[in-house]
C-alpha cells in the first residue's frame, strides 16, 4: 500500500520539486497539494514541466483534511507557519517533515534570537529530529516529526562532519563560504532575484547574520562536543540550481591528504548519497544538478595547516525536496534511495 | 531478457545523454561504450554526474565485437562514420540507430549536395527509416536501421506536420526560425562555443545553408505530397539545453484558432510525447528540459493570414538521445515510453 | 553653454541608461532626474554603478519646474503618461523626446487600436517626428517633439529600410522574428522576468499581437509607399542586453548578394551608427553591447528567393537611450555622435 | 603630443580590453598591435565590437620595432614571454607595463617556486614596481617597468590593505575566497571554459596552489611588516566579467563597524577608483562591470571576532587593462583617471 503524501506550500520551488520527485516515486501516492496562491488551479498550469504528469489541482489549506487523508505531510512554508500543521498532523498520529526552519532547533531560544519571533510549540521541538540522514539516520527512522535541514547547512555539515566527529580541527577557526543558485531564494518576486539584476552579477548577502548559521553551529557543535561559532557568508550565483560550499578550518595536527581522505571514507562508507570524489577531482554543482547527491572533497593545505573542504549539492534536491523524501523513506521503512536513484542532468 | 545496447561516440553530449537515459532504462543492459577520445577511461571520469551510476569504462571502437555483443548499436558520430558500423551490425542481424546524418535521406544525391561527400552505402539508405516516431511509428517498429532525426528538424516537423498532412498551408511560404541551446554544438572546442563568447550573446549562423534544411524539406514535402523549399535559420542561444522553433506559413484558407487546434488534437491524439498546450499557453524550452516531450502550440494570425507554430524540445532528449531510445523501444516491442516517462527539471 | 536635460522616469532601465550616457556627454548638464518610485533618494543608491559618477537625487515629478529648468526633457514612462509632460514642456518652448509609445504614431486610431486607450493629444501627434535618425534625420533636426522608436522596430526597420526604399521586396511576405534580452522588459517585477524562470529558458510571447507591430508597419509602409501587414514575433532570451532580429522577405526579382549589398551601402553611406558587416560576417548582439551601433547584414537565399536580414542592437542604447541622445544631438545642432562614440564592451 | 603605445598579445581578452580603452584615451596613440595568432588580420575582424573604432591590423611581434616606435609597451602574454620584450624596450629607454607575472615578484625564488621555471631577468625584477596604484602610486610615477597585479590579488589586497597597514588583524588567520567570471581564463579554448560546461555550474579550482597566492602574500606581508601565509581559493562563476573576493581575518582587538570604516576612509581618501560602499551596501560585480572601480565594504562580525571584507572589480579593467592604463597615466604624468573615468554598464 502506498504512502499517502500531502504537500503544504506545493507551488513554491521546494514544494514543486517535491511534487516532481514524488510523482514518480513508486511507493507514494500524491494525495493533496495545497497552495495559498494558486488554490483551485491545476498544478500543471503553475508548473508547465508537469503537464500530463501531475493531474491534481491545488487546494486551499485544510489542515484537518490533510491530517485525515495523508500518512505524511510535507510543509514548505515561511517560518512559523508549519507549527499549526504539525500540531494537527502529529495529533492525528501521522508524520510530518518540515522543509522550513520551525523544527530544526533544539533550543527555542536560538530560534527566537535569529528569527526574531517566539517559537509557538517548544514541546514539539523536543520530539523533532534534525533530518540530515547521513548524521541522524537511526533517529529519523523512528521519528514522527523531522526538521529538514536548510540548504546551506546540508552542504556545510556534510563537508565538515567527518573531521569534527574525529576532533581533527580547531573549532574556532571554521569559515564557511557558500555560493548558491537563485532558486534557493524561492519563486517570490524581488529586485534581488530579477533576471537583469542577477545575471552577470555575483554578490554576497547577509554577511555574518544569515539564519542558517545557528543551524550549522548546533549540528557542528554537537558533533564536536563543544559550542561553536563559525563565520558563514552566503553568496548569490547567476545560475538556477546548486550550492557549492568552501569550508576552511585549521587542522589540530599535521595530516596528509591520504589520512584525511580515509577519515572521510570511513565516515561515509554506508551513505549512498555522499560521493567522495576521486583523487584530484573537485566537486562542481553541475555534477549534482537534479540528483540527491552531495559531492565532497577535502583538500589539505600544508602551507597554512588548513583543510579546505569543497562540497556541492543541488539546493532543491539534497538541499530540500530530495532530502525530505530521503527522510520519508527512512520514516516509512522504505529503502533510503527509493525515487531518488536516478542520476542528474549534465550539461 | 534485457536488450543489450552499445553506444559508439559515447562521450559526446548526445552519447552521454544516451548513457544517462539507458543507465536507468529497465529493459536495457549497457553493454559497450565506445569513445575515440577517452578509450580506457572510466566513463564517470569523463562525466562526473554519472559517478557511482555508470561503472563501465570507455573502450576503443571494435566494430565486430559490437555487432557480436549487442542487440542494438547507437552511433553518435560525425557524418560518414556510421556507415561502416551499420554495415557490420546489420550484417550480423542486429539493429542500429544512427544519431547522425548518415541514414536520414532517401535520396543519396541530396545528402551529397549538402554534405559535400558521396554516400558510401546508398543500399542501406533504402532500408533506413526516418526515426520520427510520431510520423513513422509503424515503419520504425519493423526497422533494423533508423536514421534518428536532427534536433532542429524534430522541432520543425512536429510543429508543421498536422497542417501539411491536411494540406492547409501554402508550402511555398514556410519560414522556420529556430533557436538552440549550446549543447547542440557538442562538446568539441571552438571559439564559437567558448563561454565568454556565447554568454550574453545571441547570433544566427548558417543562414539558408544549414544541413538540417534538406532533412526538413524531405519530410515536410513527403507529408505535403509535393517538393518544398523552406527558409530555415538556426540561432545560438546562451543556454545549455533546448530548442524553440517559430514556424510561419500562410494558411490556404481562413481558419479559426479552434479549427486549427482540432487538427492538431486529432493528429497527436495517440502520441504521448507531443504535448499540445492549453489555450493561451505557449511552449518554452524550460518546460521540456530533461524530458522527451515536444511542446507545441499553433497561433492563428488573422491579420496576416499566417499560422505561427511554436514548438519546444530538449535538443539532447527529444532532439537526440531520448528520441533514439523511443525508437529503440518501438524496434524491440517495448512500450514507447519506457525509460522516458519521468518529467523534466524546472527551474 | 550646455544643454540642460531632465529625465522623467529616470530609475527604469531606459531612464538609468540615459543618466549613464548623459553623465559623460560633454554638451549636457543633467538638470533633473524624476522618479515615481524613488523620489528623494540619491540616484546612486538606486543604481550602484553610478556611485561617485552621478550625485543628483531623484525628485518627485514637477512638470512646470521641468519645463522651466530644462532645455529638453526625456520621458521614459508607460504609455499615456508622457502626454501631459509634453504639453507643458512644448508649451514652454522647450523640446521633448519620448521613449514610450505616445508620439510614435501618425494616426491616433492605430494607437487606440493597439493600446486600447484613446490618445489624449492627437494635435501633438501631428508635430511629432518618429525619431529614427537614419530615416528621418532632417525632420528630427527641426523637431521639438520626437517619438523615440521602440527597440524592436529600430532593429527591424533599419534591417529592411534599404530594400523597401528601392521597392525590392514583396511587401506581403515580411516575417520579422526578434529575440530580446530581458532588460527590454524593464525593472518592474514579474514572474516572467524572475531569474530562475528566464535563465536556461527561451520563449516567444505576444505572438502576432505585440504593440511594436503597428509601429513597424507604419514606418515600413511609408518607405514602401503602401500599407503593410507583417508577421512579428518577439522572444525572450536569457541575457541582459541585446536584440537580434531575423527578417525574411521575398525578393521581387533575382538579385545577387553583391547587388543587395550595394543597395545597403548606398543607403547607409552617411550613417555612422549602422555598421554593415563585412562579407561572411553576421551581426551578433555582443558586438554592440553598450554601444549605439546597429549591425546589419543581408543574406540572399537563391533557393527560396528570399532575403534574410540580420540586425543587432543593444536594446537599451540604440533601442532606447542612445537613440534618444542621438536625436537630442540632432535637435540641438550637436554632432550626431557626441557622447555616443565609444565602443561597447566585449566579452 | 600623444603617448605612443604598443600592445603585445593584443588579441587576448586583456589585450583587447587595452585596445578598447586606449582607443578612446585622449592622450594615447595606438601605435602597434601585435598578435601571435592573428598577425596580418584587421583587429576588428578578431573583435567585432571595435569595427569602425580600431582600424589597425595585427602585426607579428617585432621587438626592436616596438622599442623604436613606442613610448610604452604593454605585454599581455603567458609568463616568461615578457622578459625579452622588457629587456629591449627598457634598453631603448622606453617604458613597459607587463600584465603577466614576470615582474610582480621581488624575490625570483618565489617566482621560480610557484611558476616552476627560472626567472631569466632577475636584474629587471629589482627595478620593477608592483603596479597597484593605490599602494605604490609614488613609485609607479617614476618607474620604467611595472608588473601589473593579477586580477585576484588586486581585489584581495585592496580589500585588506587598510587593516594590515594599521596592524589590526591577526596575519595568520587570513582566508581569501574569490569568485571570478570566465573571461579571466582568457580566450584560449579548454573544456573548462566550454560554454555548456561552465553555464549553470560553479566550481573551485587550484585550491591552495593558485599562482596568485604568493603575489598576495608578498604585498600583504610587506604592508603587515611580516611574512604571511594565507588560504586562497579561486572559483569559476558562470558570468563573463567580474571578481568578488570575500576575505576573512580575526581582528586583533574588538572594533566597531564605525572604527573599521574610518580606517578604510582614511586609507582610501585620495584614491578615486576605490569606492567604499555606504553603510548597509555590499559590493557586487555588476556595479563595476566595464569600469576601473574597486568597490569595497568591510563587515565586522562581533560573534566571531572576525572582519569580513567584500571587494568587487571587473577582472578585465581594474584587474588587468584598466589598471595598466592607470599605471601608464601615472608613469607619463597624466591625470590618473584619464580614459578611465566613465561609469560601467548596468544591468
Amino acid at each position: 500500500m502506498k504512502v499517502k503524501a500531502g504537500i503544504v506550500g506545493a507551488t513554491g520551488y521546494a514544494g514543486a520539486e517535491l511534487v516532481r520527485i514524488l510523482s514518480s516515486h513508486p511507493g507514494v501516492e500524491l494525495t493533496a497539494l495545497s497552495s495559498q496562491s494558486y488554490g483551485g488551479k491545476a498544478f500543471c498550469e503553475v508548473y508547465p514541466h508537469l503537464y500530463k504528469h501531475v493531474l491534481q489541482h491545488c487546494r486551499e489549506l485544510d489542515i484537518p483534511a490533510l491530517a485525515r487523508e495523508c500518512d505524511i505531510v510535507f510543509t514548505a512554508l515561511p517560518h512559523g507557519y508549519a507549527v499549526p500543521v504539525a500540531r494537527e498532523v502529529l495529533g492525528g498520529g501521522k508524520k510530518l517533515v518540515d522543509l522550513g526552519a520551525d523544527f530544526r532547533f533544539k533550543d527555542p531560544a536560538v530560534y527566537e534570537q535569529w528569527y526574531k519571533v517566539g517559537h509557538e510549540a517548544p514541546e514539539l521541538l523536543e520530539q523533532a529530529v534534525y533530518g540530515l540522514s547521513e548524521i541522524n539516520r537511526e533517529e529519523i527512522k523512528t521519528a514522527s516529526l523531522v526538521g529538514n535541514p536548510g540548504c546551506y547547512p546540508t552542504s556545510v555539515i556534510l563537508g565538515l562532519a567527518p573531521l569534527l566527529h574525529k576532533r581533527l580541527i580547531d573549532t574556532g577557526t571554521v569559515v564557511a563560504d557558500s555560493k548558491s543558485g537563485v532558486s534557493g531564494a524561492g519563486r517570490g518576486l524581488s529586485l534581488g532575484t530579477h533576471f537583469s539584476e542577477v545575471n552577470e552579477n555575483f554578490r554576497a548577502y547577509n554577511v555574518g547574520v544569515h539564519r542558517h548559521t545557528p543551524e550549522m553551529e548546533q549540528e557542528l557543535g554537537a558533533m564536536a562536543g563543544t559550542s561553536m561559532a563559525i563565520s558563514f557568508t552566503p553568496h548569490l550565483t547567476p545560475m538556477n540550481r546548486g550550492i557549492l560550499s568552501t569550508v576552511y578550518a585549521k587542522l589540530n595536527r599535521d595530516m596528509t591528504m591520504e589520512q584525511v581522505m580515509s577519515v572521510y571514507e570511513e565516515f561515509y562508507r554506508s551513505h549512498y548519497f555522499v560521493r567522495l570524489q576521486p583523487p584530484g577531482v573537485l566537486p562542481q554543482t553541475k555534477a549534482v544538478t537534479g540528483s540527491n547527491h552531495c559531492d565532497v572533497a577535502p583538500v589539505v593545505d600544508p602551507r597554512t595547516g588548513r583543510v579546505v573542504v569543497i562540497s556541492a549539492i543541488d539546493n532543491l534536491v539534497k538541499g530540500a525536496a530530495g532530502q525530505a523524501v530521503q527522510n520519508m523513506n527512512l520514516m516509512f521503512g522504505l529503502p533510503e534511495t527509493t525515487g531518488l536513484d536516478r542520476p542528474g542532468l549534465y550539461p
